[in-house]
């Protein structure tokens, strides 16, 4: 699924409810609120945090999930191109990394 | 660009530098801060706080790109098939959201 | 209640128990998880989003109270004076929207 | 300086400009910037992240006493007791974590 497919699949299914897309702000609190869920779960597996007796299960591959699902979402509301945002940050990390991060050898391989 | 060509983009980069994967807490501290700019970008754009003189450019789209970039670095940390969490939530969605809004018409369309 | 009473009461919780303080990111994790969870409330009381059925409850005011206390429990963990810093804040937003923001009238009472 | 007072004093300069408290979703949006940047600075402190050259100063402490001032301001615009609320969250992890952790002692000192 390209992420382009996946704004398709989100407008198809919003286009079917009255309500539409929620207000910009609120579809941050809603992306805010996933990631919250995945900081409960990494701490439960990764972190420090024992779980509750009978805390509602979840897992960090469905968080991360539904941080993508509500981002292409919030992105479909303010008609902004995902693919081409995600392309941006790939190539800005790149440039901005290349300066930071020491390289394990000298010559990288052609094409990465 | 699917999902996983992303993913697959971002493990090569990584691949390159001895540093190697952040630990989980760490990749979601950097998950957090994009979105505390998209924040910031979006109460800029959509909400009530206006720009101070000087204070760094940025854009919703950049922000936005961030933040899925940052989560497939995590989830390649994890060894999470983010499409696949992904085509998750759709599903899960799916199910919840027929039970709560209201649909325009009666009868939605086949394959909606 | 001072910011400094209440970092006491933390700190002697905490002391009572073998695991002590969690590592900063972990901390990090749990403040974070609080304010996705303020974000759903917010969301449901003041947004667009309806409450599933059999949601769990919490309100607004539990969430901004499991915040603060989070943000004092990392503050703990690192030696950080909670009070000074929050002054620090005061000061500071004193400072930068003196220039930003139009007065309701000229002159501003003595010691506000 | 008790919550109250941080409330009083955040409200009476809020009370001086014209624009009065932003909505609910949008101090929101502050709150998630503050942390946003917390988790900057705990990664660049804590954490894996090195700074970039130029990248602008900041502190723990500092974004710390932010949280807990966007956090009182949200409240203040919706008419929430920090202090109440926040000694709610002391009672309730009291009676939370009594049953998950291990205590250090079987006695626990009186008073605490």
């Amino acid at each position: 699924m390209t992420l382009t497919e996946l704004q398709q699949v989100i407008d198809q299914w919003i286009s079917q409810y009255e309500e539409g897309y929620w207000p910009p702000l609120a579809n941050l609190a809603r992306l805010t609120e996933e990631v919250g869920e995945l900081a409960r779960e990494l701490n439960h597996a990764h972190g420090s945090k024992p779980k509750k007796t009978g805390e509602s299960s979840g897992s960090v591959d469905e968080e991360l999930g539904d941080i993508v699902f509500a981002a292409a979402t919030l992105a479909n509301s303010l008609g902004i191109d995902l693919e081409a945002a995600v392309r941006g940050s790939v190539a800005k990390v790149r440039r901005r990394d290349d300066r930071r991060f020491v390289r394990k050898k000298a010559d990288e391989p052609s094409g990465a």
